[in-house]
């Protein structure tokens, strides 16, 4: 699968809010994941796919999507990007935001083994 | 000027190749710009738009550009991505070769504040 082939997967799989089957279907065992922050005394980086599928069903256990905008993605080489829209309630605080973000991910062998995040903390 | 106004013009200089103009006219003086590497003993990290201004007259000086291609930009709140497609050589080494990465900048008050830059390294 190419960079390009495994891009368009990935971003169709999120349009369609299956978040979860294109972290077990398209990444690495040994993937990477860096958001662009941390609370205090955690990690920005999450290793290894079992990390990163904790964290995945962290975030949908704890937030409410009301829409979703994929865009892209722009493939260069080994590496592309796409941007996140998302309109979302975090559910413990009821509080109803929007999140909005550049994903950056590198493919290695059709897997996915890096992705990072860029967004502003506490948009 | 928005992220997207930012983002358009800064796109719209590199294909037509004022990569110097748009660093003087869009970043911040307090630009951080961020490789993928670096040789050892060297940083990934040059702060400041004189060291980021520096980095690129080496650049430059040392490459001579065949083609290129500017694709993008997604933009997403404060940040954006675009892809550059460079066909250049090397000139120390007389070495041709083709340079694929994804940029991601950081817009804050209508300035560059951080890019990044993802490919791989040997390419």
């Amino acid at each position: 699968m190419t960079t390009q082939e495994l891009a368009e997967k990935l971003v169709k799989m999120c349009r369609e809010g299956k978040f979860k089957e294109a972290t077990e279907s398209l990444y690495s065992e040994e993937i990477v994941s860096m958001e662009a922050g941390a609370p205090p005394g955690q990690s920005r980086e999450s290793k290894g796919l079992e990390a990163v599928k904790a964290k995945g069903e962290w975030w949908a256990a704890n937030h409410e999507v009301h829409a979703a905008t994929v865009e892209g993605p722009l493939v260069a080489g080994s590496h592309f990007a796409c941007t996140f829209k998302l309109d979302v309630t975090f559910k413990p605080e009821n509080r109803r935001f929007t999140l909005e973000e550049v994903a950056v991910y590198k493919v290695v062998d059709g897997k996915v083994v890096y992705e990072e995040f860029f967004y502003n903390m506490g948009a």
